[in-house]
This record gives structure tokens, C-alpha cells and sequence, in this order.
């Protein structure tokens, strides 16, 4: 349908700036290529409609589905939408495609997707359990399909993993509180008997029993709850605080709106869209969805071609972005 | 693994207080059960974990992948992650699995994915064609696949599809603001290369040509463009905007943070999550990307179970969402 010419892997180092050897460590998902790099030779492969099309030669063998498989709690929200992107990106390059299934936290549903995608012989597995006791029913399911736990960690640790540095983004965020000036900092924060909100708690009290402060300030407030606590600045309060995901910062920030007392700091897990609407703008400690994804489909490729190398698990840095509402300091006598 | 019997649609009837008649026909996706109804009952099949079961059977016998593929231009953003999910929900609800992939924009991509698909014999394929040359070629790529255009809509109208009103959205929001007093309204559109872009700068001008109206300050703002106009409120320019998309509302938000001077009633295409943040709320042209979906996934199983079934070209309305800025009046002497 389309008469151009297909791109060689010379074309795109030319076009990247870079060697060929270059391209065909980030094509192959080796870790050793820094992430700017990995990012413009993907670029380049895009422009250029480069293509490995692995996939195509595996069918044509009859050897593989070529396809991967991935499952999900959620496919909305911007951190799955991202994470699903760079998945998507990476997956179609190897000219493999993506099975999508959502658990929508419900374990049946999870089980159920598992056991289709091994009844269609998929050639790995991304998968996000929704609960902890998933883990192992996980290992049990899959069997010795490849698979890569993204999101979570596996009870096993002889399976790949790639996860955000959860605790060390609230750590981060009580450490920049603290060199503000904030000595009485409250968190705000999802059931912590999901994995990735009890590490962002668990970031959050280590960082203050590392300081020395008061550990009174936390609030779990179920991720289906409109109630949001306030603490007004002039009370013996908490003068910052910490969110633990984008929902709990947007009630928040609307709560603040009504309540003009309420002023303290503030910093939000997750990044959003709006961050520049609110005035301080806000301050968030973002997660690197993308490169999650990337190096989570990067890792599968080489868990395919490598049944027998030891299991990698990876932890993706958070980043603080300042921005106003996180470097607003404690009134004067607080 | 689990030891749950399974739900029957007699379990699901009960449940759902409506009759084992209303339950089949939802779960066969015909079009002639009420909305409220058609969420009623997926909701407590869900609850229940009841399933089908099709998918199983037919991979058993051999007759079909028991999959489907969707592609789309994006994955991420609140539209395509809502449509995403509910399609996610109505496939895995028949036992079928979904293969999802994105043209980002790009024709040559497009055009591969569903080669791809074709390849891998999905059962059926839900498309949003990126480019309008897309479409003729569509129908020839996919032959006599079982096919349903979702966003867009087909040249040949032998395929069905599903699309949003987008013209109707933002001739309602042009006659909202003519009620509440508005002469002189703008619109700030996306590229009308694209349809849907096109249908909401169509609906807009018309609108004002209904009533009279001057069409002089319509402006179109490339997708990657960070510049949006501003119009003071105290110039001859015009007292309410109207504007094409997401993206685009939000910028003229964040300039309006900066221009104490524009204040100008306000009205967004698409709803956003934050659209209470803003002073006044926002008020939007909400899309229903849920029912676009399930309607979407309901007319392909129709289409694969019926493949000589007239064809249905089907839109779904938007809704004006009224939250304040919207209803801001023109200012005394405009």
C-alpha cells in the first residue's frame, strides 16, 4: 500500500547521530544505553517507519504468535495511558502486537485474562497484579512463559521486574519540605493495602523518623472517599503536606479553594495536566511512566531471547518538580 | 483457581431487577435496550463475574482466535483511555481478548497494524482512521473482516461505525451562550484536517449563522501550538469562547490566569477532571467515550454474528455540562 522504501538500521543511526551499534543495543532492549539516547534513536526509528518486523519472520515460521500480552488493574488515567503508550511503541516496533486486558481490580478477572493470553500462546507477559496474593497465583499461571511484573514487585524473585521508586518520591518530598522550613509535615494517603501506596507511606515515615518529626499527620483516605482532611495554617497543624496520588491532590487542591485558611504547602504524587492552573502551581514528584514501560517491554524482548539470564528487578527514579505550591515556606511562628 | 460457581443469566436478570430477555439482549449488544438499562446489567454481570463463555468455546472448535483488534490514533488522554476501557469491558465480557494498537498519527502505521491483525485473524476490528484517505484504503485492507469505524466515520456507508455529535456539541454551546446574552462568540478550533475537529468548527458556524451572528473571530490553533488568542473583555473582541478540545481549553485557562483583563464566558469541548478547579467551574461538551465504546464493541459481535445485516451509521449526542463559565453574561455595554 505504501511504496517506500523500508529504513535500515543505517538509516537510523545517521538520523539519530549515533552507530549502528548504537541502534541495535536499544533496538535489542539492552540496558546499557542511556535513556536520552534510547529515546532519540526511537525517534529516528519512528520517523523513518523503521521497522525490525521480528514478528512477520516468526509468523511466517509458524514459531510464535508474535504477540505479547499485558495486564493492567486500570487502562485509563494518565499513568496506565502512558505506561500503555511506550509498551504499545516498543511492542509495534518489534513488529509484535499488544493483547490489552484490564483486572479492574477483581483477581477472578486477572486469573481469567492470564489463562487467555497462555491459551494463545503469547510470547511473554507484562503483567500488574492487582493484590499481593495475585503474586504467586501469578508464577503458578504462567508457568515458564516469560513475564515481567511492571508496577509491582513478584513475591519470586527469579521473575524480571520494573517498579517506580515509590519511597523515595515521598522521602524526596519531606526532604525538600524539611529544607523549607517545615518541621510538622502531614500525608495524605491511598489504602496502603495496595503495594505502591504503602511504599509511598512507608517513604513518608522513614524520611520523618529519619528527621526527628512527628509521625501524628497521616491520614488514609480510601480511594473512594470525597472526604479530604484540611488543616488550617494558623492551628498546631501540619504546615505541608504530602499527597498520595493525583485523586487525593485534586480533592485537596478543591478543598483549599473553599477553605482559604488552608493554605500550607503542598506536594502531589503524580504528575498531572493542570499543574500550572493552581496558584502556587504544583509541586509533584512525577513518575517516569514511560520509561517504566520502555524498559519493562525492553526487558521482556530480553527474557525471550534469553530464557536463562538471571531476572533483572529494576526501580525507576521519581522526579521532583518544583513549581511553587511544594517551596511555599511555614507561617511565622508555626 | 478460584472456586466460584459460575453466574448464570438468570443470577444476572435477578440481580439486575429486568427480565432474562432484557439481560440476552444486552449481552448480544442490540441496540434496542435503554442506556440506563444497558449499564444496569453489565454492572451486575460484573459483580457476579458472569461471562459468556464464547470465546473459550470458539478457540476450542477451532472456528475463530476469539480475539479482536482496535486501533486507534492514541492510547492515552481521557477519551481514548475511557473508550479503551469500556471496549476492554464488553470484549472480555463475551471471553474474547482484545489486540489494541496506535497509528499515532502516522498513515504507514495505520496501514501496518492492520495488516497485522488481518494476519493474526481477529475476529473483527474497531478502527479510527487517522488521515481521511485512510478510510478507502481501510476497506480494502481489511476486506470482508467484520468492521466498525469508532470516531469516524466510514466513506462507505456498507461499514458501521459510531461517532460522537461533535457538530451538535458545539451548536449547543453557541446557542447557551446566546441565551445568556452573548452576541460576539469565538471558537478556538483544532486543525479541521481532521474530522472531528472539522464537524466541531462546522456545528460552530453554523450556529452562528442560525442566529445571525457575526463567524470573525474564529481562530485555529495547531495541535502543538502553545499560542492561544486572548480577547479582553473591555475590547470589541467577543464576550465567550467556545474551544475545539482538552488541550486547547486548558491553555486558555492558564492565559487567562495571567490576563486578569479576559474573562469572557468560557466553554470547553471535552470534560476534564479538574473542571472544578477553575473560578467559575468550567463548563464543558462532555463526549460519552464510555457509550461510544460499548455501542462501538455491541454493533462489531452484532456484525460478526450477522454479517449480512444492513449497515448502521450511528452518532451519540454530547452533553452540555453547565458549572459557571458558561454562564457568565457579557459585560454591561458589550
Amino acid at each position: 500500500m505504501t511504496d517506500k522504501r523500508w529504513a535500515t538500521m543505517h538509516d537510523v543511526a545517521r538520523r539519530a547521530g549515533v552507530s549502528q551499534k548504537t541502534v541495535s543495543r536499544v533496538i535489542n532492549g539492552e540496558q546499557t544505553v542511556r535513556d536520552d539516547t534510547v529515546a532519540l534513536v526511537l525517534d529516528a526509528a519512528e520517523q523513518l517507519g523503521y521497522r525490525r518486523n521480528d514478528g512477520a519472520r516468526l509468523l511466517r515460521q509458524g514459531t510464535s504468535s508474535a504477540s505479547l500480552g499485558i495486564v493492567t488493574e486500570d487502562l485509563a488515567g494518565p499513568f496506565y495511558g502512558e505506561l500503555l503508550t511506550s509498551v504499545q511503541r516498543t511492542v509495534q516496533h518489534h513488529d509484535y502486537l499488544l493483547l490489552t486486558g484490564s483486572a479492574a481490580g477483581e483477581s477472578h478477572r486477572f486469573y481469567s485474562l492470564l489463562r487467555a493470553f497462555v491459551l494463545r500462546r503469547v510470547d511473554g507477559l507484562l503483567v500488574a497484579p492487582t493484590a499481593a496474593d495475585d503474586v504467586s497465583i501469578t508464577n503458578e499461571l504462567v508457568g515458564g512463559l516469560p513475564c515481567v511484573f511492571v508496577d509491582r514487585p513478584p513475591s519470586n524473585g527469579a521473575i524480571d521486574s520494573v517498579v517506580s521508586d515509590n519511597g523515595g518520591g515521598t522521602r524526596d518530598a519531606v526532604r525538600h519540605l524539611f529544607d523549607h522550613g517545615h518541621r510538622r509535615i502531614g500525608f495524605i494517603g491511598d489504602d496502603p493495602g495496595f503495594w505502591t501506596a504503602r511504599q509511598r507511606l512507608d517513604g513518608f515515615l522513614s524520611a520523618l523518623n529519619a528527621l526527628g518529626l512527628s509521625t501524628e499527620y497521616v491520614h488514609m483516605a480510601p480511594a473512594d472517599s470525597r472526604v479530604t482532611p484540611g488543616w488550617a495554617t494558623d492551628e498546631r497543624g501540619p504546615t505541608a503536606i504530602v499527597t498520595g496520588n493525583a485523586t487525593i491532590t485534586l480533592r485537596q487542591l478543591l478543598r483549599r479553594r473553599d477553605h482559604p485558611d488552608e493554605r500550607g504547602a503542598l506536594i502531589g504524587f503524580d504528575d498531572v495536566e493542570y499543574a500550572d492552573l493552581p496558584d502556587p502551581a504544583l509541586t509533584v514528584i512525577a513518575q517516569q511512566a514511560r520509561r517504566i514501560g520502555e524498559t519493562a517491554s525492553g526487558l521482556l524482548f530480553d527474557r525471550i531471547n534469553r530464557a536463562d539470564a538471571p531476572a533483572r528487578a529494576l526501580t525507576i527514579p521519581t522526579r521532583l518538580i518544583a513549581r511553587g505550591s511544594g517551596e511555599v515556606g511555614p507561617p511565622s511562628g508555626a
